[in-house]
């Protein structure tokens, strides 16, 4: 008999199969693969980019040449205009703005050939550290409420250029799902008078059995109810609403998280494509006593989407408690070939 | 500079691109074909498939043989069970029920290489009563509070078998998508008192400019903020919550719209794979002022759904009343390979 089992911050319900669960070889795939050619975010090629909005240089050498680790860029097609006002109106009884914004890219790393979960913690720690750098700089302007920091990795999971990068889209309005776990926090909030992922985080830490990994900082789960095979959260553990306000040390530790989730994750499923999208507080707020950023993983192992796209209702074929025993198990022979 | 657009009943905003608007030829995207070999759902295979729940056979023959025009039979996977109770429980702070629901099969035609698109509106019709005709069984089990019913026609859009054909879902609980749409459109009653379907039949109709095609009692529109390139929505002009509480010219009208839709996508998108979702009330509710049944359509044409999965925020390449032109432009000579 399925399961159907309810997201307690959203209230999504979605069935789970338990009799014929998929395991990690029956997800046929196209493995992620690069062409190579020629490529804009390869060291050499700066000028093929918009003007540098960040970078870090251990040389100290100046904006828009070689000698970086991690560069941020604008996009050259950006899917949002950075100039101009919003310029709010009513067409009849709808709503519109322009689509003021910010679109940029961050190289994380210069070696094209690598991928992300081959960085070393620091080059990884890296990355957050410019994540970071970028909204606190465009927070500053206040036409945007919310700032998007997602990944996507391989041609599968919608990625167009194969070099290493994550995006950012600083937005004049709080995307649908981010209000939807806020306002699904808040009224757990209200009537426990507890954070809904602080109370996640302690009962998964007992339960054990959603557990992947696990330190000082951060707990990596199968969450209860997932909508895609092999999901995975990462949660902070102490309560803190703004990925941007977090302590060095939770830098670091998300930075060992990460590799540590990636790696099993390239080991259990043959290096997926995937999304990982950074879930944090609207950059306007103040610090929210509700809400608990945090991240989540997708791998993408079924070829099509089909109706859930248009219906937001799921159906998953490997329990959680499978999901995290495979990562769980996984070996971490942490490969290293940038950075080590 | 993009747009932003504002959905009026779930409040979701989209990213429309203005200035490099993608034209149907734009999207490369893999041809939907038939591949052959054997078919559960063909004619002379009715023993392979459960025994069938209804059929339509003008001939007058028993159950489970040939002469039926359409056919349904219980899923042979399903993804629900339909014995046993519901046990709802908690588990700590999350909660869980059996999988219970009925998975159903609508087979449309006997004709394995026929398309939904082209069949007679006589049997496009013939569908809509199957449907109806499974709701208003399905609904006297008190259990179910949500049938979903929808097409995905093309691997693309998920299908797994070729042969037209439907599919039903009864669920225990109501899906997220339609608690959005059902919550959005009380509040907006609320505070106008009027139905926000039929201001948007109403506003469109005037408008024009989004709309694909019109008959007596439905109106085809590329929707406002569209979170796809040429979703498109059909909306009865009458009001009705329930898809199963409509009068017989609603049914041959809505046939009439199907047809003029598919076989308009079909010539101006190259017959493209597309998941079709009938959004209805719950079955247990009485009429709803605030609520309006409906169709939406969305053709399948970017290869990639990349992280709008994980996040509900989209960026839609194509505005709707580019989509809308082509579509209404496009010159209906409907092929009728079935039941002319």
């Amino acid at each position: 008999m399925p399961e159907l089992r309810k997201d307690p911050i959203v209230g999504r319900w979605v069935i789970i199969s338990t009799d014929r669960a998929k395991r990690p070889a029956d997800f046929v795939r196209e493995p992620v693969a690069k062409k190579g050619g020629f490529c804009p975010f390869c060291p050499g090629n700066e000028s093929k980019t918009p003007a540098e909005v960040l970078a870090y240089r251990p040389n100290g050498a100046g904006p828009d040449g070689s000698g970086w680790t991690v560069r941020v860029v604008p996009n050259k097609f950006p899917a949002l205009g950075i100039e101009g006002s919003l310029a709010r109106q009513a067409e009849g009884m709808f709503d519109k703005m322009n689509g003021i914004g910010a679109h940029e890219v961050i190289i994380e790393t210069p070696d094209h050939d690598a991928s992300f979960s081959e960085l070393s913690e620091k080059r990884i720690e890296d990355v957050l550290w410019a994540f970071r750098d970028r909204i606190l700089d465009l927070k500053k302007d206040k036409r945007f409420k919310y700032i998007l920091i997602f990944k996507n990795h391989g041609k599968a999971a919608g990625a167009t250029l194969e070099h290493p990068h994550g995006q950012l889209i600083a937005l004049p309005i709080v995307p649908k799902y981010v209000v939807e776990e806020m306002e699904g926090a808040k009224q757990y909030f209200v009537y426990k008078e507890r954070c809904v992922f602080c109370d996640i985080v302690r009962q998964e830490t007992e339960a054990g059995i959603r557990v992947v990994s696990e330190n000082e900082n951060f707990l990596t789960i199968a969450p209860y109810a997932p909508r895609f095979p092999f999901e995975t959260w990462l949660l902070p553990k102490r309560h803190e609403s703004a990925f941007e306000n977090s302590s060095s040390q939770v830098y670091e530790s998300l930075a060992k998280s990460l590799k540590t989730l990636l790696t099993k994750a390239d080991q259990v499923l043959d290096s997926p494509a995937y999304n990982l999208i950074i879930h944090t507080a609207p950059v306007q707020e103040a610090a929210l006593d509700y809400y608990h950023w945090h991240i989540e993983f997708m791998p993408r192992l079924t070829k099509t989407a089909g109706f859930e796209w248009g219906t937001g209702f799921y159906q998953n074929p490997t329990p959680p408690e499978e999901a995290a025993k495979y990562l769980r198990e996984a070996k971490v022979e942490k490969k290293e070939v940038v950075g080590a």
